[in-house]
């Protein structure tokens, strides 16, 4: 009796597979499309990674966990877990960095060109902030545990508000949200003093010191 | 004069070419994407064939008029019109199926993680439903030309409500909506016995029973 | 020793209910739209019912299964089941229509502005085709089962091809496709015959004529 | 001199107020749209609060810092930072949550209809994992600082696997991501038990156990 | 015979205006939005202004023809048709600006949050520019006619490079692009100095001139 | 005492770099997508150019200030300036185009299947209109300056009303919105002139003849 069972159960089982092998073709689906950052880029994101090379490892990042190195002018870190560092998050929409505020730490004003951003105080105190394109400013100093959301697009800041090292994680709406640090873009490359000014009405003192500061010419 | 005329015509035509051409140009354009199946795939879908290579062909299906095999455990075949079986539908926001539903049929409880879904009974008598994430539970039966939505990601199931064969249309808002079925995520892999024990709560001896009937492991 | 188990049964199950609260507040959740036909409309369609309000009835559609008044000039109807027929659909990126094409029936040539369109002819046969905007031809007989998917904004048409009444299901990549028949539009409104002529290189006569049949003025 | 300097200062800032609240009209902008949670909503989301009305609280929540109440069945807690109840969110495609898992806790096997999510771990030791719509497992036990992501629409699971209390954040691609646990989909609601077992093969004893815990009905 | 011509005709059109009822019913579509200024808005865009009391004037705008009034100190002007000036546009993914620059005139560096941009030259000759996320700078002198695109989100300026007032026409990738001047978020508000000084290391003297000038506070 | 302040701002600059360096790799950004023409296509448009060769050169585009050849059967020109012709627009969101109308000219009643359209009257007097898909007519003669917008996918025309030569800067609402005109659509291909008829109403002869001028086959 329990040997037809047996045989009964087998035979269910071959013929699930059978049924099985058919659903595995229509499965064979777009759930995810981990990043092949040596393949071709579209508007979309990188190319997917032949889902049969795909392990658990794609999904797991390790590096929020560690701290960035604070010991610069800013003291400060940002560590990304954008597309191009944590390639399981291609074409899903989000992704995540790691700020490190040291005492006087700033991350100086800047954008993310395709993204809202969203930050959570994980130590210290961090003030933080944005300004509107009406030209409204929002800006508070959080604890640990608050959560301030920053929207895409808008000028906004962060700096260690308290008396010793903060630790925040941001996720934003993008897998590859871009970061514009407004400082970096006008005096950390060649774009000419003079063109500085002309468009910022910065005087020229200013703009050489920040060039000179920063590293940039022209 | 005829001839006249048609000198005219045919300068006109000339002229006419000519602008043409400057118009095939501007149109060789972003119309569709039949899907290359050995190209790259992007979070957008799969690559475009070259459109000189495009025929008819390429926007025709024809295994939806074919009936699917319901010799199995739950008396269904689910044949599905998805951008890998009919790369015509690529980039194009939309995908089909057909559901055969053998008396006492059934297609498990499911999800598509990216897609909504349309159901139109063409035979026999299907009784449908889904649950929200409220958890409020929305089912009917439906009869030849009745027509049921499912929310997008939500679970869903249908079965034969009726006395005989039914078939059903379905169609999908994504190329490639995907198809989870939850007995098969749960018991037909290697996802270990005691770990879905722990995430659903349900008995040993249950899992190992389904585990054994769909072929899981571990 | 047994009301011991029950009376901590009912103490685990009240502490869930606690728990349980909480999650449906977490659910009050965007599953879903359906379509206030009677409140404010956004670029992302109708506003949506109140949830407490809604019934498995809002995503059921009985229209699809009544046969369309094939009693008019064209000798086809279409029978939508769009988010204004059927509201269920709002937001969910897919409707649906029926089409019946009696004996010489046509839909004629015709756009949808916001979606590609997939059709399953259900019953006799049913020719089809679209044009692209490189100007290409693409169109083919379809038989029962047979689908052809016609890409988002291009010009396509339907008829009947066989000797005997068809009927097919059309679905959308969008709840609100649009429909926009070219001899409607340019013959079935006010828009003046000699502009329709400047626009079109169509003569005056053939112009008067289908204004006249199509009850267009001007 | 001084004086002259100070009163063409003072035209020129006229000029510039004139010019600015041209400005200002070109920035009355689409910047956010913090949620009236009593206006009326659209698939695209609540409706704008007036901007005059907006204030930097509108983007800051409190609610991450603050323990979950993990005294129940599953020994976890959910707290959700969805627009519903961080207004800030809406429209602006992401949103958060905190897990608290106690000793043994679990976030049983669930899906978020619409988003991807990712998750970072901040104490303890957790186990998570998702199911492909192939079927593949991908697991992994995270520590502090790891981070995993859930592609969207998928099934999913968290729990403790460390001997002390587990905290993470996760973030979602979309401000009212929804959650649906299988386990209460199928047993904490009135879906009949025959139909239950109907669309899952589960036995009626182990459905009827689980709705007895659950709370479900029928 | 002419008379029994007629009769038919009129029966054959009295048909068809049944058939085309129907066919209203189909097309009251989402063709457009036009916004509804005081209605409730969505994180999509304004509410829709009744069809019916939609006019061609809804989708006219007359505004980029006028110059601007470049009598202030940055000598240039901003002249939006976005949906908020040129309600038509809501929806559609798509809006306008007029430039002006008199001698010397630039539009400060600016990003729009939510939007790319195209600008075409009308007259005069302009000196144009964005600054990638990368740091890479990328500007060119730009004739009559000559066209440049900014991605979306980025920095980037725009000034008189010739000898005479220049004229361009720019357009963006959204109905509601946002407008953000680096420089009046910074100095043309409240934003306190010393906050200004912390996030963009400039020194006192240079943001209490800026604010001076720019009408700020704090 | 000045060496010692310039040896310690050679340091800063140094542990600057250090964290410069550390931005750049975060800053690899999705800012643009400029296309690579001989790449693979996604749904999404072309692939990238190595942004290591992309040069301010490929931002910029010169055709639009070349006037068209409008010595043609239509007496006018479109100059596009899509993503084929202007890859730096890939992925973008937007495009443009140059309409040049010699007297008499007329841009045929047309659509673009995947875009709205903006319109700016550069010179000259165009009487442009569109028809919604619930039959309506709008359309109006347009100045110099004036705008005009037409919804995404539906029939629009322009021509010349006035007594010289008009030129219209065109924007769309994506980087490849096709252009697919009604004539040339049922004219100048292989269509069948029978299929033409059946599905336009259009009489024999009417077809034949604007085959003929437009050098349609078939």
């Amino acid at each position: 009796m329990q040997s037809l069972i047996r045989s009964l159960k087998m035979e269910a089982t071959l013929r699930f597979f059978f049924f099985l092998s058919l659903l595995f073709i229509v499965s064979n689906a777009a759930d995810f499309c981990v990043g092949d950052l040596n393949g071709p880029v579209s508007p979309a994101g990188y190319s997917c990674k032949t889902e049969a090379k795909v392990t658990v490892s794609d999904f797991v990042f390790y590096g929020l966990g560690v701290a960035g190195n604070t010991s610069n002018l800013i003291k400060a870190a940002v560590t990304p877990a954008f597309s191009a560092q944590f390639p399981g998050l291609n074409g899903l929409g989000i992704s995540l960095a790691r700020l490190d505020l040291a005492v006087g730490g700033v991350i100086p004003i800047h954008t993310h060109p395709s993204a809202s951003e969203a930050l959570v105080v994980l130590q210290g105190e961090i003030c933080a902030g944005f300004i509107s394109s009406a030209n409204a400013v929002y800006f508070k100093s959080l604890k640990k545990g608050d959560t301030m959301v920053f929207p895409r697009g808008l000028l906004h800041f962060q700096f260690n508000s308290g008396g010793s090292t903060a630790i925040a994680i941001v996720s934003f709406s993008d897998p590859s949200p871009g970061l514009q640090i407004t400082d970096f873009a006008l005096f950390a490359n060649n774009l000419p003093s003079a063109l500085v000014e002309k468009v910022t009405f910065l005087d020229d003192a200013q703009v050489r010191k920040l060039k000179g500061v920063l590293g940039g010419t022209g």
